[in-house]
């Protein structure tokens, strides 16, 4: 049985996940395409050397040095390759030599991403946001998923290391007015999101329809949106965010395929009439129940500050695809779409409200910081907090049946070395 | 002499000019890069493969099918270059096997464009549109240059053929309350802008000195920004435009170099006090001088319908480009940025307003129509209805010196084919 008898219980990568990833080694810097089992990456270009894989497109694509061309694939292309490689692992036939302990690997991001958007999809985090906004719910977030081009040039592997930016925002003069400043962020947040990693492209100038937006999905990400507050209000009015949010997205390594996470479809949360060309049939499939959770590691040590849901969603990654094409932009493979900060409304015990995806929520803008075991308070992020964002599927009795790996990123002073 | 003594008189492509694009022709559908001189495209890798340029860097880059690696190289490098070109024209010893009539080449996009970016930087349009949004326009405008990042996907090269796109727009209902419907767009308009293409990449985490902007620019095109005005009334807010620009950005196919345009620069129009890291030292230099035009082509007649001017920006595209770059986001060989729509306060001999670069400004939302020589009315584009954009700089004496060339784009029914 080989490495596979070693695969550890709490390990994300089990053999009914196999997910797709790009990393490099020590002896080899070319970045080549992986997948993860237990505590090992398994170099594919390999074992598509070494004749693992019957279809010549997948050899092609498993040779390049990120994963568009395998992800551009036919669906069933990649399905009948993951299935092989699943073959040859419960067969014990994967060779030593192409095994990497996980923890010696350098990961790269899977995808070129042509381009990132980022959507705005959760009621509950509107909901909590619209009081200390002091706006409402803009009407527009219940008939279509809200969204924004993003910025794909600071879309960045976990584990990273994020420079607190500078920018323009609104101080208080001595006359009480407000007054433009150039300088260091001082209200920087995290926001928990998944990431839709594009396969199959729509061409510019044609559009899709909800019911097809699996076949253009090679699978999901975690991606923490990392958001300057004091420059987002600063840039908000009119055209929305631009710099708050392009100082780093840090998104998870590993890409978890729809074909793995198809025994986790469910039915969305929100269940509200929609216009007729973001209604699918298949309402029951429409997204998937995957649990997450959010952590804080500050002086040494870790404190769970959040966790959420991805059905929670009250416009799913399937209609997100959909709206996003609707207006002839075109997709193209790899493109990366941020879910949007996933909040919810569960509380623990005492009413207090645990599904927060951000501290802008969570803390409420840092006026009532949470309390950390052992002492300290977290408003918002200070230089060398680091976040870990997880992600994972359970089967009905709660046993964890898979997982995304960790999305971890650090926050270092302006001037701090990136590496 | 040979085809240099047959340069047009209005030709855009003269000897001082030297833009670069990549084209391709009937014999060679390769795209590669070419300078255009007169009524000509100059093959430059033909020129290249016969030792027209002494640094290797040079010939590298001219053998890729995108001006990325070329637009990559030092300035001095492309300078020297440049004038390689320019002094292989004036000797005559341009080979004619070179030479493909403008008229019979395709053009195609002049650099793969990693990131596009679009800006908000002309008071003159913030205060034509502010009344009719019914809002103020917001205090950040006078502090940075505002923008949004936009979709590259849709960036697309002249001549274009651009689908009328459908989306999600408020209609009154039976009872007068706006109810949201999906469909055709009805109010659809173009934007005269500019374009910045960058040269030198800024390293992710890393920012500029507004006095080094030029550094990291390549040159600039014509820009139209297509707008539908239904489907950004919708989605707006808070986010800012999304699918209502994003179903075609045409660009010309010329990059205009910063050398050439070195005889055109000026101080902008605008000389308010800026925060220290937008404010530059040499402000007398601080844009250029660029005329520009926008006329429309219907039932075979030809309407000038707008002029205008870069210097008239209130953030120059040196500051756009520092802004863009100061909250860490890093930016990319072949960004391109566009300026925003330019509009200006210039009037006609009757006091009427001509610098107005859309038509949501010109025909006030359709409900001044601009009535057009010969009989009929423009609202907003109509399919089948060409924009043309285009620009030139001028010596003392009001003559054209140089030329971009034209943008131009065509709107079609939303099922039309797309060639």
């Amino acid at each position: 049985m080989g490495f596979l008898t070693r695969i550890p219980d709490d390990s994300p990568f089990t053999l009914v996940n196999i997910p797709f990833g790009i990393f490099s080694t020590k002896d080899d810097s070319t970045p080549r395409p992986a997948t993860a089992i237990g505590d090992f990456a398994v170099d594919l270009r390999a074992l598509s050397k070494a004749g693992f894989f019957s279809d010549k497109s997948v050899i092609d694509a498993l040779s390049q040095q990120t994963l568009n061309a395998f992800a551009a694939l036919p669906a069933k292309t990649r399905t009948v390759a993951r299935e092989e490689i699943i073959s040859a692992a419960k067969d014990g036939k994967i060779p030593e030599s192409s095994l990497y302990k996980l923890a010696d690997v350098k990961m790269h991001l899977p995808v070129n991403v042509p381009d990132y958007t980022d959507f705005f999809c959760s009621l509950e985090h509107c909901q909590n946001c619209a009081p200390m906004m002091k706006a409402p719910i803009a009407e527009n977030f219940f008939h279509a998923p809200s969204a924004y081009n993003g910025r794909a040039s600071s879309v960045i592997p976990s584990p990273s290391i994020v420079r607190r930016p500078r920018g323009v925002f609104w101080t208080t003069a001595a006359d009480g007015s407000r007054e433009p400043t150039y300088g260091a962020e001082q209200h920087l947040d995290y926001e928990l999101e998944m990431g839709t990693i594009v396969s199959m492209p729509v061409p510019y100038g044609e559009t899709i329809k909800v019911d097809d937006a699996p076949d253009h999905i090679f699978g999901f990400v975690l991606l923490n949106d990392w958001s300057s507050r004091d420059l987002q209000v600063f840039e908000m009015p009119p055209l929305g965010p631009f710099n708050s949010k392009s100082f780093g997205t840090t998104i998870s390594p590993w890409v978890i395929t729809l074909d793995a996470l198809k025994a986790f479809q469910t039915a969305p949360k929100h269940t509200t009439k929609r216009l007729e060309h973001l209604t699918y049939k298949d309402f029951a499939h429409g997204t998937h129940d995957i649990k997450l959770a959010v952590h804080l590691e500050r002086d040494g040590k870790r404190h769970k500050i959040a966790s959420s849901n991805l059905k929670y969603l009250y416009w799913t990654p399937y209609q997100q695809v959909t709206h996003h094409a609707s207006a002839n932009c075109g997709l193209r493979t790899g493109d990366l779409m941020g879910t949007g900060t996933l909040s919810g409304d569960g509380t623990d015990e005492n009413g207090k409200k645990l599904e927060l995806g951000c501290l802008f929520e969570a803390t409420q803008h840092a006026t009532q910081p949470i309390v950390l075991e052992g002492g300290g308070k977290l408003g918002y992020l200070e230089d060398n907090d680091v976040i870990i964002l997880s992600a994972w599927c359970e089967d009905e009795s709660g046993r964890k049946v898979l997982g995304f790996g960790d999305c971890k990123g650090k926050i270092v002073a302006p001037d701090a070395p990136l590496d």
